[in-house]
Formats: structure tokens, C-alpha cells, sequence
């Protein structure tokens, strides 16, 4: 998972760069919050479907461009939140 | 918002049924609950770039594939769940 954020923190700063704009000016462009959008950048915060599209749109491409490669290099799939734990097995 | 999620629980559906799983056993397959894949099937709920990671691995494609012309019909960006709101302008 934090490969697949590390990835994408960077194309969201490559992409953003080639489009002219300080990662302030990317953040009040997109309406999110600059302290959100810092996080994204370093891989510190995992975003939503929501944030992935607000960010698809200010850069003005489609999301699965966004997100083309960032699961490239995936060993393994996350984990649920919910139901990440194994089953104990009963002998 | 409601579109894309829409346009995303078709695209499951399709790429699942097509993989040969019935909802159920794929959410099994996935890890995920049955619950979960059956509002994400119906277009109840957004997912987590987390939960958009299990289902591409679950389905053996890259997340683009997943996600890909999802957002064709948007026509204009989700609201931030915290910047949203335009601040009010003083006189």
C-alpha cells in the first residue's frame, strides 16, 4: 500500500508541476486543503475516490491517466481495514 | 459524484461477472464483505483507493483498468468534503 502511495504522490506532484502550479496554488485550485494536499504529495495520507477525481479534474485529465502505473510495482494486494486479520483456524 | 459511482459499480459488476464470480465469492476472493461489494455494486458507497486496490488485484488488472472511463460523464468535480462550502465574501 505505501509503494502505491509513494507512486502516486509522485504523479500527483509530476503532474501538477507540468501544469504550472506551486502545490499551494494546486490545493486552492482544486478547493482542497493545502495541509491535504501536502500529505498526498508525501505519501502520508491514502485518498478517497472523491479527492482522486478532485484531483483528476484540476489537472484536467481522466482519472485512470491519474492513476496509470501507481499499482505497477504491487506485490500484494492491502489489506481490508475490516476484514484484513486472518481467520484464527480451530484445530 | 453519484454518476461516477454509478459508471464504477457497472464496471465492477461487469469485470466481475465477466472473471466468473458471483458477488459473494468474489467478495470472499477479495477479502472484502459482502456487505461492502454489495453497496459498492450498487453504488452506495464511494471506495478507498485501499478498497479500489483490493478489487483490481481481485480482478488481476492494473487500477487504471479499473477505473478507466468512470468519470467520462462528469461534469464537474466532486465537492471537498471540507472546503466545499464557498466561504462566505465580506462587504
Amino acid at each position: 500500500m505505501q509503494k502505491v502511495l509513494e507512486a502516486l504522490a509522485a504523479r500527483i506532484r509530476e503532474l501538477r508541476t507540468k501544469s504550472g502550479f506551486s502545490q499551494e496554488a494546486f490545493a486552492d485550485h482544486c478547493g482542497l486543503h493545502r495541509t491535504a494536499m501536502s500529505l498526498l504529495e508525501r505519501a502520508q495520507r491514502a485518498p478517497t475516490l472523491r479527492t482522486l477525481l478532485i484531483l483528476s479534474w484540476g489537472l484536467k485529465i481522466p482519472l485512470a491517466e491519474l492513476v496509470k502505473g501507481v499499482d505497477t510495482g504491487m506485490k500484494s494486494p492491502p489489506r481490508s481495514r475490516t476484514r484484513g486479520k486472518p481467520k484464527s483456524k480451530k484445530p
